[in-house]
């Protein structure tokens, strides 16, 4: 298995990536290739800064950089010799199976989105956040951010998309899906919820819970994965975002609180697309790039985009 | 000033109402005058509990109840004796200025919208929360929770109703307004939200600040007033919730967070109609039930009724 990494992109590029790949190569099992795209001299320094052999990963060394501020599809036209359409490039011939950046979003996206494109039947693809719950777990939220309007078929999808990633990723059996609504009775929603609600009621796909609320969202009680729009997905992912920031602003320190910590995010898969993407929080620090590259590594072995175009197409 | 309560709405009523009443009364000005709406013997028994004189109040008995589980326009349109349909009577005729209560929801709102009315120009009522934020004051976000789907007109209004409850209510002098969305920038948003960006971008209502996220909903940098459609203000209410309750879960003290003690909110008035009207939470103690009481005060002095007459019609 070839786990690809775009090495420049990310606020703390390169230091962050390549730290993050030589952790994720002590935890990686021996017959997975760790794939570095990225410029090869700043790859060699940064591993003797850390003692590591860099001849344990695989480099493909580029020059050109789309930065994070710069215009996605205009960057992503342009440069065509960058890391991150090399990237795209080598995951397209099969070269790589997986590949994660936590540079550009936009760019990530025009990539996934005009490179690897939709996988036939998936309306409109997702990204998703797992959400720390309370029994020491997680949840999985989608969609939480590609789709601010999502019509109700497109609800209905992430459902069915979000049960097949708890299922073989997150390796739950018959997982328990709830769309996040504005009160538990059947009756409440707004007009694309209550519409999702009915095609989801009794529907063969997966297993559909009924709706939860925002106090539901940190418990695991009720549902393994939740449906919203990107929209109320971005806002309930940032509202947790800055709980956290407020608990550490008050200087307390407490282990699971300290799960939100969103600079050790290992990013999130591009849900619905041919081949595994995975995009990163542009601040990963050097722990969120290890979880990125076991996170490609579980998406690749788990066969997830197998799994998704069985089931759409 | 002649300030209804509904002794019998809640959780914990009559108890909890009585009690409240009883600190409302030790804070409120002389000239203002509590009315208590419910069975005299309940109140006379509480107050000799607590060793106080009934006499300061001015007691409305009636025996029906309308239940926190009750079919709320069946109940209302029916027991028209009970005591949230004889504070409404006590309202619409004059005798009393405000009426509150911590009682059912629904049938507030049906006394609301069908008895007190939507003030002339403007298309759909809002409720509101104070929000604490780091600063030690509150920011004021609406709706949470009548209008789940929002058209962009009625997204304005609550922009211009925000701004005018800001100024009234909490004395800011040109309260800030945002928009809560998926991004600061200006193309972000849903449908919705986008369309509302435009109809506020220099209106000469209200100060109109942009967009603020989801990780600036705790802090009052950008903004005084935060609008949503009550569908994502319910939700982020709520995740709001479990947040403090995560944190008292914990066993972690902590002053600001205690701010969060929903227990203790004072409700929200239904702003948009044409006489004060205040809706407490169900599960409101006596100290909700004392800040409920403040807050009709204020709202009345502050004349934020006739304020919002004066800007719609």
């Amino acid at each position: 298995m070839k786990i690809g990494l775009d090495v420049m992109g990310g606020d703390f590029a390169p230091e962050a990536s390549v730290s993050g790949a030589i952790l994720a190569r002590r935890e990686l099992p021996a017959d997975s290739t760790i794939v570095l795209i990225g410029n090869q001299s700043d790859i060699h320094r940064i591993c003797e800064q850390e003692g590591f052999d860099p001849s344990l990963f695989h480099i493909v060394h580029t020059e050109e950089v789309i930065g994070m501020g710069e215009h996605p599809a205009k960057a992503f036209q342009k440069k065509t010799e960058s890391s991150i359409v090399t990237g795209f490039k080598l995951l397209v011939s099969g070269k790589i199976d997986s590949f994660a950046s936590a540079g550009n979003t936009g760019a990530m996206m025009a990539g996934a989105m005009f490179m690897v494109k939709s996988i036939p039947g998936i309306i409109r693809p997702a990204i998703s956040a797992l959400v720390p719950v309370t029994s020491g777990k997680s949840t999985l939220l989608l969609d939480v951010g590609l789709n601010p309007d999502c019509k109700p078929d497109v609800l209905y999808q992430y459902g069915y998309i979000g049960s097949i990633y708890a299922g073989s990723v997150l390796r739950l059996e018959k997982p328990r899906v709830a769309l996040l609504s504005n009160g538990s009775e059947e009756e409440k929603g707004n007009l694309a919820g209550k519409a999702a609600y009915e095609l989801m009621k009794g529907n063969p796909d997966f297993q559909f819970v009924g709706n939860v609320e925002g106090n539901d969202l940190f418990s695991d009680e009720k549902a393994d994965v939740i449906v919203c729009d990107g929209f109320i997905g971005n806002v309930v992912l940032k509202e947790a975002e800055a709980f956290y920031s407020l608990v550490k602003g008050r200087n307390i320190q407490d282990d699971y609180f300290e799960r939100f910590n969103y600079q050790n995010y290992g990013g999130t898969p591009v849900l619905g697309i041919n081949m595994p993407v995975i995009i990163g929080h542009g601040i990963s620090n050097s722990t969120a790039i290890k979880n990125m590259m076991l996170l490609s590594h579980e998406v690749v072995k788990s066969d997830l985009i197998g799994q998704l175009k069985k089931a759409f197409t």
